[in-house]
């Protein structure tokens, strides 16, 4: 578990609809390649960045299929491939292994609350269905279930689970699971304001929305962490603070979609019920980004 | 507004699955015919307790015309019909109509958390695609999102928006509710311990999945209230109590399922991740159960 | 247990000062007279209301013997002896005892959190060093501590600790109180609006500031309770529920007093820093008792 | 405000007490000694882990007055002073000023929630009626009142209310107030197991309980993040990280009591309603402290 495929800037693409609200893949593409143009060290497709839950089975297979073509194996690629129902998780992590990713990410989604059990036996499901390794990702703002550091140790002893994602945005977790699951297990930061705490608490990467807007600044973060230089990564984080906070307040695909139309590029549409920002969010962001140049 | 449809025990039948884990629809046909004998007023499919969110969207449509066909106009059917995304609500609320639902109920859906304006276009072009009247469905626990009063207020603004089900479990909400809305609003609980006090506040009607175990209380209860007598209201009421927590505490379908299993009526099996309740929980229902007998 | 020396309306005086912000005793004697003229079943001098924990041990004692002589009997009287320290709340018991007080009530104060075991030992130490009963109060929010039920059932194995007190506002704990304590132990109700459902629960009596300012529209939800009237108490909750709000949401002292005031009736001066309400909520208030007139 | 008296570690007393729990002011005096000759850069007398809310005044200016003839000017002392009221803690602030202490601290300490108004004049009365400077604290666990960054905005706003510390533990809302406040504002964390992040994250100085039991530790914490040394940093961290949580989650007057025993240092008892650890909790602490021996 030493070696991990994924490290430093893990870049999560939008999925950009067209004006009838349809997946538009050609515009994925696009925007999926200013990522890895940008310096990404992997990129995540249908995440929460992605709208995944918003998508039908054949939608989440064609920007499955959209981001392996795109990505051609210059950086490795985890795909988001969770489900309210085991049955549905195993088929599309079926259906990303064969289409050649790196590895897959699970939420454990739920409308009813799972009890632990129900958690480690839909990982254990899934993850004994396919041969690439699971990323078990903990976020009880969108799944409605926090699992317990003493859940996620359980999981990792499912051979290929091998990689925590966290994004409850607390740091002190942060330090409780290093120390519970020891150093070598890597863990990996989801909550974007977090992110100068959780490389200071030793995290293997970052999972990110951001560079789709900042690349830079985003890598100069990993790379003044990389450099054991904490000043200067104080000095670069606060300057991309804002943006950080802004994204996650008012939701990452529609922030992102709206920073895109602000710098020029091309986003496509969002699908209801999610609406694009309102004129007073859109000033505000355009302010940020403007501050950042 | 003043004359309801709805009013009194409206009852949630579950849906079962087979051993392969999928619906049993001439099982779920027995179930719910079940309900109408013991004296339902209204007949909800397709809601928490129907697993909606779990089934596709082929799997929906057959629970849909299976109640309404097995009910037959006998009480009135108020059919489940959210959806994450607004296209696929819109749809499956113009099949509920079609099919000869009497009305449809909307939880707002989340996986990014939507603004305020996002929930009322969202319940705003859903119900002006159909005629028959919406239940605003308020149960942050599931849906992610705590409509407030001042949102509840503006969607009863939509023409056939005429009915609010409340699960917080919270009474002063429902008190304020009352105050803000004015006493001609229906409003519906749907918390089951908080069912006395409900009454206790005017509600027009109690959303249960308690009638598919404990009917006879369940009615019991509502006569007392009608009967305008607390001290009988509350006797009754403490004799179910602890079913209705147990089932909450549990999860209505799994607690469901079992309870009749325990009362030698067949309910099939559970769609994973969810699993059947372990020995303790099972042993500690047969005893609430039992206590009831 | 079964005979309760306290039942029905329970009232809490306000503790006035004067421009100095000293305890002005002969304003709070006629404040207090004003209660049990306008019926009050008990008087509970040094709750909350009576901002006990703003007062020095002399002003403590002085206002609970000026209660006691202005009672002289009439009514029950039970006084708040709570401190930090078990020491200081021995003291005040004592005292309270001495002075003629029928009953004290204890909230376990916190600055540290306590544990389970640290709260029952202040609980037995104090209830030991005196004879009259003691009623055993839980409002987390002020005392920070949430007393489980488990806690609480543990506390009445204390010979004199036979009345609870609940102000955490959930009726479901009031559900679950009783039907783990069992319909003999008498329990109270500290939650202004939760009144109708505290008795609706079966709540002996209710611990209110209210009667300061709507002594008939309290005593009027009572005798609804009393006649097993449902109906006529929900009325009659609804016309008292904007106060009670209100009051609550303010906070007690300030809003007594303001409510004093506007109706005519000298209420003198708060302590800082407590602070007047502001001119728009004293309008609101206005507005709420007009309402009521 | 860019020359700060206070930086570093700023180290909390426990208050000892006597068998007969009386303030024990010869053993208070070595225990701080130790803290001084350990290498502390601060002293905070009469904090939450000095027990301050459970004194009377007279034991308060006792231990003031112990503290400041203790240190005798070898390094800058910081005395709490708050109280439910303003009188109070206007008393307590004059006291110290007199006795010679460099600045105080003072929490919102709350039964009723202060509205921020409340709050702003409760502080503007204290800092106007002393000349040195005000550290405004807040920590929601103890006070009661959660502080927004706007208010502490305001606060600073007062000419000596100068520093800020925070012990929500919230490392985000540490990041939003230096964004907020200015980088030349003072801040100070309080939350033991966020120490690494706060520093991380700039602050000027950690306010802790922990070098009565680890003092090479926290220094060698603090050593590292001057150094610009964030590798060092995480390591020490990580080496106390399970200590810092133990005095947290037992609460720092119980915790460093035992932790001080175990060393086979005197340390006096407590007060009731606070009682020493039991068997289990005093194992732990043994473990966790042989660990880093």
């Amino acid at each position: 578990m030493k070696k991990n495929l994924f490290s430093g800037i893990i870049a999560y693409p939008i999925t950009p609809f067209d004006k009838q609200e349809r997946v538009d893949i050609p515009l994925f593409k696009k925007l999926l390649e200013r990522l890895i143009q940008s310096g990404s060290h992997g990129i995540a497709p249908l995440g929460s960045t992605g709208v995944m839950p918003y998508l039908t089975d054949e939608e989440k297979e064609a920007v499955t299929e959209a981001a392996l073509q795109q990505v051609k194996g210059r950086v490795p690629v985890i795909v988001g491939v969770s489900n309210l129902t085991t049955e549905r998780t195993v088929y599309h992590a079926q259906f990303a292994e064969k289409a050649g990713a790196d590895a897959v990410m699970i939420i454990p989604m739920s409308y009813w609350k799972l009890a632990e059990d129900e958690v480690f036996r839909h990982y254990e499901k899934v993850a004994s269905s396919i041969s690439v390794p699971v990323m078990a990702y903990n976020n009880p703002a969108t799944s409605g279930i926090d699992m317990s550091p003493a859940l996620l140790k359980r999981l990792l002893k499912i051979p290929n689970v091998t990689m925590i994602k966290e994004s409850t945005g607390d740091v002190q977790r942060m330090h409780y699971l290093r120390r519970e699951l020891g150093e070598d297990v890597a863990f990996y930061n989801g909550s974007n304001p977090l992110a100068l705490a959780a490389f200071g608490a030793g995290a293997t990467g970052w999972c990110t929305a951001a560079p789709n807007l900042i690349p830079d600044l985003n890598h100069q973060l990993y790379e003044a962490v990389q450099a054991n230089d904490a000043t200067q990564a104080r000095t670069v984080f606060y300057q991309q603070f804002d943006l950080l906070r802004f994204i996650v307040a008012k939701g990452l695909p529609k922030a992102i979609q709206a920073g895109l139309t602000i710098q020029g590029i091309e986003a496509g549409y969002l699908r209801s019920p999610l609406r694009e920002l309102d004129a007073q969010e859109y000033a505000e962001l355009e302010h940020i980004l403007s501050a950042k140049a």
